[in-house]
């Protein structure tokens, strides 16, 4: 496969797969510090939740390496975890390198980065393991903006699962929603897909609810940025409309996320904050005149289920959530 | 207001305004014969039902004006008339003048499309009359692709009705999909709503759903393309997915359209041949991976009412429809 891992720490500095030049050329961005990283961050240079984790602890390792200060260093790892409100993982990643810098300090937060990146990449298989039976064989897979390697540091999170299916010759076809207003379906998961040779469908995001009235739609299964306690999910603007669209035909509706991404803090979706994005993402005559939210809230009684690294999470969601990321921590090899 | 005539007879020859230069240019495009028509038509420089239907009548002038025959005459109204199959109003506009060309030669030809342009004029202000008191004072109206004054002769339908509750001092505030994949909304109806001095905002189309959810929308309404016997509705793609958010959220879904768009020989939806466009229209490496239909069907059950240029037409629409239709025959004055 030819997906490079999206953030690793090279040299002293970070390196991320520039998601923006995609498809047309896979080139890299190198961070050697704080602000560039919150550069990055800010104008989708990398995004995705799993890899806002990797991303936010990493960032922490670059505060620990170039800065002179304990409170620098704490005031560096606030900053990046602002730069983005919606995502829980990135305020996950940083407090984890965060808490191994105040125990073991610049060495450690690269450690803990370090562990979370190998980690992401053994939890998206986990997740494509534990996905991959709800694929039906030869299903056709409708999903929405980009949920694959690039937005992990690897494998994937609802594309792992599609692609877990592949792999054990269940051969899906993929209907991917191009994703406006930032195009990450027609960019990243069409390229994805043809890297993986999984054949692929574009087609506007609107087009999805025919789609779906025509039959054509086996299953929908998409990522998470955020879930609450109650099982509601925040994902890229337009997720909400098709799983309206799929409770209205009878397709089953999947998330599909890594315990991180569930913040038993957050009660329900109405709790998350939702990112609004410039006016100009839509055309830069429409400032001050455009309504760009990055993220919708997709209600739990939408969800058929959520899939997680060690399972598959069905409803009441304020028991099954509590209990996968009980589970989870039970996994971990528990470290120092 | 400076919007000029969409499509009309100058010196032997009609006259369109290029609607995919808009918004950054207004330019006009003559067709001489019956193929630049047809490319005009094909390409979407002129595209609306209510505009259709006058251009569809033109072309039959042009064919008339330009060729030797009655059989030419008629082989090319046959071509006029299939270069898009779903909105009715093309066939419609053709067959009028064809009958006329059969009755009074050329001059009957050009004489019938004349009568259908001023006459769409007027019907879309009936319509915008009929449909003004369902805007409530100060409302938030979401509009879907463009019903404006381009997509007609004149005036508008579905924002002629925002365009009419406006001159009557109700002040609505209209969010428009920018409405993919050629941006009529975000090209469009931002630019005929900026004519018109009316507030507008545009949004991805998929974040119609969540701005619904937010209690930010007070109306939809959209127009149509081809109306069944029983109320179905096809229109732009994406307007099934609105009418799915309207629903859920209690916001009252209307159609607008003059009863010309109404087909009673076509009894639902599913009988509705839905055009499927070029995949590069989602961008030029899609070719024979993309599913671009250039419309969807709202059935009935979602729609609260469909306004035409005699009055509201409720459910149930098999009884109010044919009604709507019989109303409008007797309502214009009848020719020779």
């Amino acid at each position: 496969v030819t997906i490079p891992a999206t953030i690793e720490w090279r040299n002293g500095a970070i390196r991320l797969v520039d998601q923006r030049a995609l498809p047309q050329r896979l080139k890299f961005r190198t961070c050697r510090s704080v602000d560039d990283l919150c550069d990055a961050i800010t104008t989708l240079t990398i995004r995705g939740a799993p890899a806002l984790g990797a991303a936010g602890a990493y960032g922490v390792a670059v505060a620990a390496h170039t800065m002179r200060t304990k409170r620098q260093v704490e005031a560096a790892a606030r900053k990046i975890a602002s730069t983005r409100p919606t995502a829980v993982n990135l305020a996950w990643g940083v407090d984890l390198a965060l808490d191994a810098f105040r125990r073991d300090g610049a060495a450690g937060a690269l450690l803990e980065a370090d562990r979370i990146a190998t980690e992401d990449v053994a939890r998206n298989q986990a997740i494509g393991s534990s996905g991959a039976p709800l694929i039906p064989e030869q299903a056709n897979v409708l999903t929405h903006c980009h949920s694959g390697s690039l937005a992990c540091v690897g494998y994937g999170t609802a594309l792992g699962v599609i692609r877990a299916a592949a792999e054990q010759g269940r051969r899906p076809h993929v209907y991917v929603d191009e994703t406006r207003p930032l195009l990450q379906g027609a960019r990243l998961t069409m390229w994805e897909l043809e890297q993986l040779d999984i054949p692929a469908t574009v087609l506007p995001d609107s087009a999805s609810a025919s789609l779906m009235a025509h039959g054509k739609v086996d299953v929908a299964i998409v990522g998470a940025d955020r879930i609450a306690a109650n099982g509601d999910v925040a994902n890229k603007i337009g997720t909400y409309a098709v799983a309206l669209a799929a409770r209205e035909h009878g397709v089953p509706f999947y998330v599909a996320a890594p315990t991180s991404t569930i913040d038993l803090d957050t009660q329900t979706g109405a709790d998350i904050a939702i990112e609004e994005r410039g006016a100009t993402e839509l055309g830069p005559q429409f400032e001050g005149r455009a309504y760009n939210p990055a993220f919708d809230i997709t209600p739990a009684r939408l969800i058929t289920a959520i899939v997680t690294e060690v399972g598959v999470a069905r409803p009441p969601y304020r028991r099954s959530l509590p209990s996968h990321v009980q589970r989870a921590k039970e996994a971990v090899t528990p470290h120092s």
